[in-house]
């Protein structure tokens, strides 16, 4: 091991000097927008100013260079010193920081990528180790790259378990690239933080979920250039710098108090507060600057990922549709070695395990934890280093909504996939069943969500995701249903299929997944008592294709049936709503499920929940009594 | 400390014989469903047997009665031994076992509370101990009682770092009546679990966030038995069992082995297996009996909760909804005793902190950990022991999504309270903006949402949601906004109020919160424009008044405009596109977010976004010009 050598007074000096700069930079800034969290950019300021002057390698001109050390600032309300830390590198105009969170600034009041010195937005707390963790595994894994990854987080914070999860993930994978900085300034927002200055229970929370762990004075450069110095030589684990800090620090009568988390200081307290501080500063003219980096990142090249062959089903077949999703993540797999997989323990029933066969060293185990999962992939994705899909059951998506909407500030280009949803799953009851996931994805502003109802539909959705800017959902299910279209058949995102048409329909009926197959077996059964109806697959919910369902709606007298395996809100039927809502004319009738559902057969559930092909039938028989 | 008394031989073998009627009663029934998990029962047995037959002391002919020791079975894949327990217990009849999974039975292949003796539904991996933590501390602090609440989890769930969230929060409030049981039989779904059997790191995780702590051999009842003795005598801390376990135990060529998750034993091995274990049961006919609770837990009324005093705003007085949460929550906890809340350090701004200042005693810090605050508050709720109110940030509401599911299916009463909806929150930018908070609770069968527009609304909202079955959610703004109602205004869930109309009105404007305001003010602009709108405050989202909607609609030549503080989907303008969609010539335009947003100031925000007074004037002009 290399032996540490102290960096010389001046240098130390220098870094007190920028901590300081760092901490007048965030109360002015504060004070200009007259909101924000001062206090607890100035427990971080050492830790930064170490980090950003002494630790990271990176360009100062180029931040989002794929070579520099990456840094994720997961107690996003200390923005104000992010910020200050890039005008202290040059890359923000200082006279900018004043212009904090004003609505022409990208500065805003949490980072967002917006910004390029911005990876992934924080605000959410507990969420930034998840993608620290992702960018680590990519630079160790996939990258095969010296950048190292940095992460601080807030001691109030690491109550979310997320941050645990995370902590495990590191530890198992071995992310000795990676070092999280525990910010532990003792205060949370409405009290002191559980664990208070108990640095001891810290540290050994830290071990015992596998991590090295030093206990450091957060003000203290000379102890953190050592920790983050011992950092990069400790090999085979991830360290943990816990610094003990004190919020508000260096501000008389507002250091260490309670009641000032998220205030700016007060008009007629700055001037002296600021000259406090501004007198510790020793060479105020001295710039610092930061090491580079190894230039040893090479490009990645994530345009036109392509099937590596075109789906290979016979019309009738019976797939499902999760297991066709494992068939083209293999086939993306072999025409972009940037293609990763993960999942949580779960890869044998979303089938993400047909990939992993064939590219285990590209498939990430995340074990149950589905909200670091996506925070994993979300970091995986980051900086356009890979396409990364990540699966569960899609119900368990919902434990991962708050990274999911994130994941949407963050322009993230993360496909997230889904099995297992609604009644059709059968035996293993509601609390397995995905029933809001289509309404927790559409309110994703960035999300395209796709309900590929055959294996072709859903190999080219997989396709057409790993293309798609913006977070992609794919919904798959766990029946054998029937392929229904022929190999070379296109699709597009918004462009939904008229899969059954005559010149007598009476309805439009619309379905997605299991409810598309009832609707074309209830069409089979009103078709011999002499009622047509046409039937829709919209292949994408959002965006819906609003033109096909009018104009077919308009073709069957104004009346549309929609079909969904999901419940009545947010779902398939009120996307169609969204769809018709402005036009005169036009009269939905909803088939959903309604209400908490039960074990049972796949086929008696969807009947007892009104969506099967009796129900769509009995439904048009009422509508259209002759 | 008393001493502790080895029980005899023969109480030690009828829980081994216990243990494996377990088994057989488990693989029986998981053979006669074709579905379901007899591994994960089976490494359960000796635990689940120490616990029903020796540790827990409950009534077995009256599972839900509150003086009764709580179980919650977090790992809830396991449900046929839980069911086999309850058998041997003479609650359930041996023979309808064999009805697991069902249609017509509550024997569901995840366990729900349509059975008497299970108070959460699980299913959804790592949430029970957080429901569990809820249970103890009603037991501790509000019912004052001897009863004892035990938890067993999986190892692979501990990877959800809602555990970790529950273990500390179990921890800090010395929750000494809480026994957790982790069954590491070392294999999950899809591979082993990350930690196998590594039996010391369990223990050091454990001991590290603040739990008494046994590793034990969890086949060995004398050891189980040993270790539930010692957790009772423990004072100060909880004790979580630490068990070493193997999945299938007892099943030769299973036990221990990959690939048999989630699968019956195959009939061609069934037959065989089942003579081994019963080879084992050494007095088959013997059956045991629970020790009696103590009778030291008090009825607890919770019947019409109501505001202590009336709201006593004025009329056009500035006031937060957020703030009127806090004013009503302390009347009613003025009324009821049982009436306690929780917050996630959030409590100064949601203002549960006006609640916690008025009862100390009754207000539970989560720290900032929402996933297990609304388990807590789910297991403060059951068994009907108190009314709970759980707030914070409405977006972080999202990290607890998945608990907030199972709450439905757990048929859960709580109520969750959400602030700083939308992007009238300002300058903290997106990540603090609750714009998707709507779709996500109205996609929740059993779920009232109510959005409440002022501070008088607000208190009755908070009063009603005490007094609802089900789960309600309340959805409070940040900025002040004008009292519009007058102290005596009668509220009812479901009703509307139409706040402003004229003989004359061109269009219905649908607002809530902020944007009614917003509304009202174009309203009287357009006025002095000779263009009058109709103004309706609805009240609740769900259930959506659709009649007086429908009404005032027709009134307005079928033209409604809503608009919203949140995305576009899910929310207000597709609950009333619901409401609406099955009638003829009504057109519904509606302005919501539809990107993700920025900081900014609040009133510069609701401009930019398209939902400010000016941009409803300016929509009403276009559809409406002279």
């Amino acid at each position: 091991m290399a032996n540490y050598h102290k960096p010389d007074e001046k240098n130390l000096q220098g870094l007190k000097d920028v901590a300081n700069k760092l901490r007048i930079h965030s109360i002015k800034a504060t004070c200009a927008s007259n909101s924000g969290h001062p206090t607890s950019c100035c427990s971080a300021a050492e830790v930064m100013s170490v980090l950003f002057f002494h630790a990271m390698r990176y360009k100062a001109d180029d931040p989002r260079n794929a070579c520099n050390d990456r840094f994720v600032l997961s107690k996003g309300h200390a923005a104000p010193i992010l910020y200050a830390a890039w005008a202290e590198a040059g890359f923000v105009k200082e006279s900018d920081l004043l212009n904090l969170r004003k609505l022409e600034s990208d500065l805003e009041g949490h980072p967002t990528p917006k910004l390029p010195f911005v990876d992934v937005a924080t605000g959410s707390l507990g969420q930034g180790l998840s993608a620290a963790c992702g960018m680590a595994y990519t630079g160790k894994n996939f990258d095969k790259s010296s950048y190292r990854v940095y992460c601080i987080m807030g001691d109030g914070e690491c109550s979310e378990g997320s941050v645990w999860e995370a902590m495990a993930f590191a530890s198992h994978y071995k992310l000795d690239n990676l070092v999280a900085i525990m910010d532990v300034n003792r205060l949370g927002q409405s009290e002191p933080a559980p664990l208070q200055h108990d640095m001891e229970t810290y540290r050994k929370r830290c071990e015992a979920f596998g991590w090295n762990t030093y206990v450091v004075d957060g003000h203290n450069v000379e102890e953190l250039c050592k920790a983050f110095w011992n950092a990069q030589q400790f090999k085979g684990k991830p360290t943990c710098i816990v610094a003990k800090t004190f919020k508000g620090k260096g501000l008389r009568g507002i250091e260490d108090q309670l009641n000032w988390h998220g205030k700016p200081i007060p008009k007629d307290k700055v001037t002296e507060l600021l000259k406090d501080i501004q007198q510790q500063i020793q060479v105020p003219n001295k710039t610092l600057s930061p090491e580079l980096p190894k230039e040893d990142t090479a490009p990645a090249d994530l345009s036109n990922i392509a099937l590596a062959s075109p789906p290979a089903y016979k019309k009738g077949e019976k797939m499902a549709t999760r297991r066709a999703y494992g068939v083209a993540l293999a086939k993306l797999g072999r025409t972009s070695e940037r293609v990763v997989a993960l999942d949580g323990d779960t890869k044998n029933s979303t089938f993400s395990e047909t990939f992993m066969k064939e590219f285990p060293e590209r498939f990430i185990e995340c074990f149950i934890a589905e909200q670091n999962m996506v925070g994993v992939a979300i970091g995986c994705a980051s900086r356009d280093r890979t396409v990364a899909f990540a699966s569960t059951f899609a119900t368990f998506l919902s434990r991962a909504y708050d990274q999911i909407r994130m994941g949407a500030i963050s322009q993230s280009n993360v496909n997230l996939v889904g099995s297992h949803c609604g009644v059709s799953i059968g035996e293993d009851g509601p609390s397995q069943m995905a029933l809001e996931d289509l309404a927790m994805f559409r309110a994703i502003p960035t999300c395209t969500v796709f309900y590929p109802s055959d294996a072709v539909s859903t190999e080219r959705a997989v396709e057409l995701a790993a293309n798609t800017k913006g977070i992609c959902f794919i919904r798959t299910s766990r029946p054998d249903t029937a392929v229904i279209y022929s190999p070379n058949e296109k699709f597009e995102i918004g462009v939904a299929k008229v899969v059954r048409q005559s010149d007598s329909d009476l309805v439009t009926v619309i379905g997605a997944g299991v409810t598309l197959h009832e609707a074309l077996a209830a069409a089979a059964v009103l078709e011999s008592e002499g009622k047509n109806i046409r039937v829709i697959d919209p292949f994408t919910i959002k965006p819906l294709d609003a033109d096909t369902i009018l104009a077919s709606a308009k073709a069957t007298g104004g009346h549309i049936i929609t079909v969904e395996d999901h419940y009545k809100e947010g779902g398939l039927g009120e996307a169609v709503l969204s769809a018709v809502g402005q036009e005169q004319g036009i009269v939905v009738t909803r088939l959903a499920v309604t209400s908490v559902p039960r074990s049972g057969k796949p086929q008696e559930l969807l009947d007892l929940y009104g969506i099967s092909a009796k129900q769509i039938a009995n439904t048009v028989r009422q509508k259209f009594a002759n």
